[in-house]
């Protein structure tokens, strides 16, 4: 079995795991194990509390590691437990992995250190601060870290991701099978795509530090 | 408030919720009510189980009734009490929508008849059973129905409806601000555009009653 953790935490942002966990759920040969330090439900940035199926201290050798973003994401980066568990596993797993700013939690964990990566386009500045090297792109990978854009990037490097793990021809029958065939009512999903006045109002809501 | 009732049941796709979900729970005035038979985690297809927030019994008229799809969708359709509730919220609801096979539930209460709408493309031979026309289309709006295809056809359905309720400019701004910006990995993500082959296999591995 190929042994993929999830990490959650409070405030995460549910897509950043869920989009992903939907795909990689599906291939055959995966155990997909939703980790807290606890079994109790853990919310998300909202209303929605998912249950881990897994402590932290009981989970095996992952093979793949992976960490969502969201607002509670530099809580959870400042817990000891947490900060541990992520840099044991990522010292030993085939593939280090994220979507949004969890990006920023494996940095803490100094796992994309001397490594290129990204992260939601509003926080691509705090990478540097880990030693990582922002690239472009909605899926970045540097040799076994794989990191991802905002929230709905996630299914773009779910996909990616299983190419890697079991073969393109398993990635492009999901991706039919999930009838990924997207059509964005709007123009501007990317900064370089959208109004200024709107990427302004955006980011000034995503970052008051930065006001 | 504007209250969005979303349905959970066990055996549910879980994406095909938590992907409108992520955008409705961003609308200022939005409650949003996860919603089932009684409070105990629901369990997906696979291995994650969502809290629901509020009894069936217990829900206050909704504005928006939404129901996601998955392979429980057959079994939630012939409970009566689901039914039931379904029927009755989406007779008074504002809006009546679903996310891939959640249609196949909307028809089954008798929702859809006499309107076009639409599925997972696997399963677009259903809809005529409940007296709906089938029209392409990765979101098909007919009066107050709204019904989207396969899976992460929500994303666009989740921002469709957000320009609906809340104005262009608001889905605008949570489609930069979730990065909605997609690149598929592959081609071939809608049957149109895929290789006859593996349509034919996704087909058979969804569709087992056909072969």
């Amino acid at each position: 079995m190929t042994q993929i953790g999830m990490l959650l935490y409070p405030g995460l942002t549910q897509l950043d795991l869920t989009a992903p966990y939907e795909v990689l759920h599906r291939v055959r040969g995966a155990e997909i194990h939703l980790l807290w330090k606890n079994l109790e439900p853990v919310r998300d940035e909202a209303t929605m509390a998912i249950v881990p199926t897994r402590r932290l201290a009981d989970c095996p050798d992952l093979d793949v590691v992976f960490i969502p973003g969201g607002h509670g994401q530099a809580a959870a980066a400042a817990d000891p437990e947490v900060l541990d568990f992520v840099r044991r596993q990522g010292e030993q797993a085939a593939w280090v992995t994220s979507v949004c700013t969890g990006s920023l939690l494996l940095g803490a964990a100094g796992l994309l250190e001397g490594y290129e990566a990204t992260t939601h386009w509003a926080y691509t500045d705090l990478l540097a601060g880990f030693g990582a090297t922002h690239k472009p792109g909605r899926v970045v990978v540097d040799r076994n870290r794989v990191t991802a854009g905002g929230v709905t990037a996630g299914i773009d490097f779910g996909l990616t991701l299983v190419a890697s793990l079991a073969g393109e021809h398993v990635a492009q029958g999901l991706q039919l099978g999930l009838e990924y065939d997207p059509a964005p009512p709007f123009e501007g999903g990317h900064p370089d795509r959208a109004d200024p006045d709107l990427v302004a109002r955006v980011r000034r809501g995503l970052r008051p530090d930065l006001a």
